[in-house]
Parts: structure tokens; C-alpha cells; sequence
């Protein structure tokens, strides 16, 4: 079978780092389009009207003849291939769950430097993005990572659901980019979330992940991408 | 087996609409927990730290034994039994993707009179709001419904994907929704999306929806749910 081709934004970890980290993880041969032709083969993809099912924004995979779109949907294609989601219906269904909340998570995050829009600069919007921080610190991060916290109770594992799953993973990329963000937050609140930083650790050392992490595959977070670190929204 | 249970608020359509729509058009018969018995169930769910797979927020949905959580994630499990999702794999993963979509848009409705956060009033983040909905309506409203009119153009059909699917009860609702919102903005443009409004008015045709629509169940639109006319965000 011919590689997963991903297509995604070729400077930032963003939405297509949750699927780029599945597929490292699980070894699973992938082109990174973007970053290996450009991203003409992207545009022309978004720009081509005889599409049968279209996607609306990157990230997107070509799988076969398949084009799948939306992270969370791509993750769900993939996961039982990879070897990252429960192999019955209900379990599958309670990751795609957790990894949908990572979503709104993701989306809530971006919105702290971005809560006018996203066609407009963040200094253009930076005192919206003050307010909207200030209100993600204190209501919208605890309570996401509270809920993490209390489905790791629940599991009594090691991991959200049973196995390791892709639900773990995003759960890795949403620490690691809010100590980007928020070093000064996160900080002063980890002490709250015990069962989600040990998750956290557990997959920074899986191997084929950790090999990833230390290669130039990964893509270091910037103040391009979701999470940002901007000291005056962490303050 | 025993009707589904659906929990969501009581005085709004909100994200748990979705889910009314899809029952309602299969003349599944469901409680709708909340409206019958207070808000009381909902909460104590919410809070129980006993749960295996607790949801984060509603709308969620008992279905037997089982409680599935994230609006798309519920409409994923109920498409093939209420009839509305295609037969095969691919079908069914697109009807997804178009339903994930819709819940971006629907994300960023919302955001429009919420751009700084869910927990402060309107009224304290207007100024912060004129700036986002004038992006929403000339940026991401176009971008959104355009792109839905060029699924419907490559469907070459009457629906989004082969036969009716709860993505074409989405889409009517998000029509709906930004008509009761933003009335300037979507007279102005309705012009540009005719296989999106030609989708709007079959659905809402369909008999046990009309029904619905016509009867007490369908709660009005109202400045408590996503969407909200307030005029000033629309002008």
C-alpha cells in the first residue's frame, strides 16, 4: 500500500501534529506533504472543485483513493491500524470522545491569542486576547485538565481508556503546548493533575515517540502555531 | 429497549439540538431529561467521580448501559440506526467529517457574542464581540457555507451525501440558526448558497421534523443559545 499522505501547514506543529504524532508513534510510513513538495499540492487540493468529498481546512490525509479531513475524524480512521485505539465499538467510541474535548481544548487555546479572528494579527487583537487569556488560566484550563484527572481515576490505569490509545497522545500535546504557553500557569497548577503528568511522561518515553521528539521531524512550538508563548498572557 | 436519554439544557437549542433533530426525524422515541425532569439528573452525572466514561459537558446521551458524550461523537453512534447515515465506511466518515465541520462553525457562531470566555455576560465583552462578528460575517460565514455549497454541488444530488443524513439536519440548523442571527448579513448573501438553502427548506419539509418544528418541543431560538440576534452584532 502507498504511504499516508498528510496534509498539513509545513511550519507549525498545529492540528496536524496530533496526527503526525500517531503515526510516529505506531512507525507508520507517512509523507509529510507539505514539508517534502511544498504546499502547491495542498492548495490545489483545497482549490479543486470536482472533489466528491472535499475538505474544508488542513489537516487532511489521502489514504488510497480516500481523502479524510478533520483531525479527529482522521484519527478515528486510523487508530485501529495503528494500534492506538480499543479494538470493541464502545471503546473506540469514548477515545474518539476524549479526543474530540482535545479539540475544544485546542480550539479554546488558539482563541486566547486569537479571540477577534484569525485573519487579523495578534497585536491587532491583543487586548482581547488579555481577557480571553486571563478567563482560559483560571476557568477553561482547570477544568479541561481536571476532567483528564478524573477519567485517569477512573481508568485506574496507566492510560485514559485501557491501552495506550490516540486519545493519550493528544493528551501529551496538549501539556506539552500549554507549558509552552502558560509556563507560569501550568507551573503554579500541576501539582492538580498528578495522573495527567504521568501520562505526559509515559509518552514522551515511548521510544519510537521519544526518537521522534529528538528529531528534526518535530517541529518546535513557535508563536505561529496554536499554542503560543506570549509572557503578557501568562502573567 | 429502553428509550434514549438525552441530556442537555432545557431553555436552549444549543449543541443539543443537533441531537433533537436527529431522534426527531426517525420518530425515535427519546427523553429529553431536563425538559421532563429537571436538570437535577444531569448535574448528578456531571459530578459523579464514580463514572468510567463521564462526559465533560452536555449534550450526552444514555443509551442502555452506555453514556456518549460530544454532540458529533452522540450523531456518529445514532446515525445508522435513525437512518441517517450512509451504509459503508467511507460514506459514514465523511458524513462525520461534514458533521465536524458544522460543529466548527457552530463553535464560532457562538463565539461572536463570546469572544473573551463562556462565564462573563455579553454585555462585558461587547466591544470585544462587534470586532469578532464583523469577522465572522465577512471572513468565516461565507467560508463556512460556501464550502457546503461545494459539496453539494459535487454530491450532484438533493443531499450533502447520496442519501439524507443528520449533516443535512445540521446544515439546516446552522441555516437557521445564522438567519435568526445575523438576518442582515444572510439576506444580503443567500443569493451565493442556493443548494445550501434548496437543503434548508427539503429538511425542513420532512414531515416528522415539520411536525416537530410546528410543535412546543422545538424550543425558539433566544439570547441564552448559540445563536443570538443581538443587531448590533449583525449591522
Amino acid at each position: 500500500m502507498a504511504p499516508i499522505r498528510l496534509y498539513y501547514w509545513p511550519e507549525i506543529q498545529g492540528r496536524g501534529e496530533f496526527v503526525r504524532l500517531a503515526l510516529e508513534d505506531a512507525g507508520e510510513p507517512y509523507v509529510d506533504v507539505a514539508r517534502a513538495e511544498g504546499v502547491r499540492p495542498m492548495m490545489a487540493i483545497l482549490r479543486d472543485q470536482s472533489l466528491a468529498r472535499p475538505p474544508f481546512a488542513p489537516p487532511f490525509i489521502a489514504d488510497g483513493e480516500a481523502l479524510i479531513a478533520q483531525t479527529a475524524n482522521i484519527l478515528f480512521h486510523l487508530g485501529p491500524r495503528l494500534g492506538l485505539a480499543p479494538a470493541d465499538d464502545a471503546g473506540r467510541l469514548f477515545v474518539h470522545q476524549l479526543s474530540l474535548t482535545i479539540a475544544d481544548l485546542v480550539e479554546e487555546a488558539h482563541d486566547t491569542h486569537h479571540p477577534v479572528g484569525s485573519s487579523l494579527y495578534y497585536e491587532d487583537q491583543k487586548s482581547e486576547a488579555l481577557r480571553r487569556a486571563a478567563e482560559f488560566r483560571s476557568e477553561r484550563l482547570p477544568n479541561f485538565l481536571g476532567y483528564f484527572e478524573r477519567v485517569l481515576g477512573a481508568s485506574g490505569g496507566e492510560w485514559l481508556a485501557g491501552e495506550a490509545s490516540y486519545a493519550d497522545l493528544g493528551l501529551f500535546q496538549i501539556v506539552e503546548g500549554l507549558e509552552y504557553a502558560f509556563p507560569s500557569a501550568m507551573t503554579a497548577r500541576r501539582g492538580a493533575w498528578p495522573k495527567v503528568m504521568a501520562v505526559r511522561d509515559r509518552v514522551r518515553q515511548r521510544p519510537r515517540l521519544a526518537a521522534y521528539l529528538a528529531s528534526e521531524r518535530r517541529i518546535p512550538f513557535n508563536e505561529q502555531g496554536i499554542f503560543r508563548h506570549y509572557p503578557e498572557l501568562d502573567a
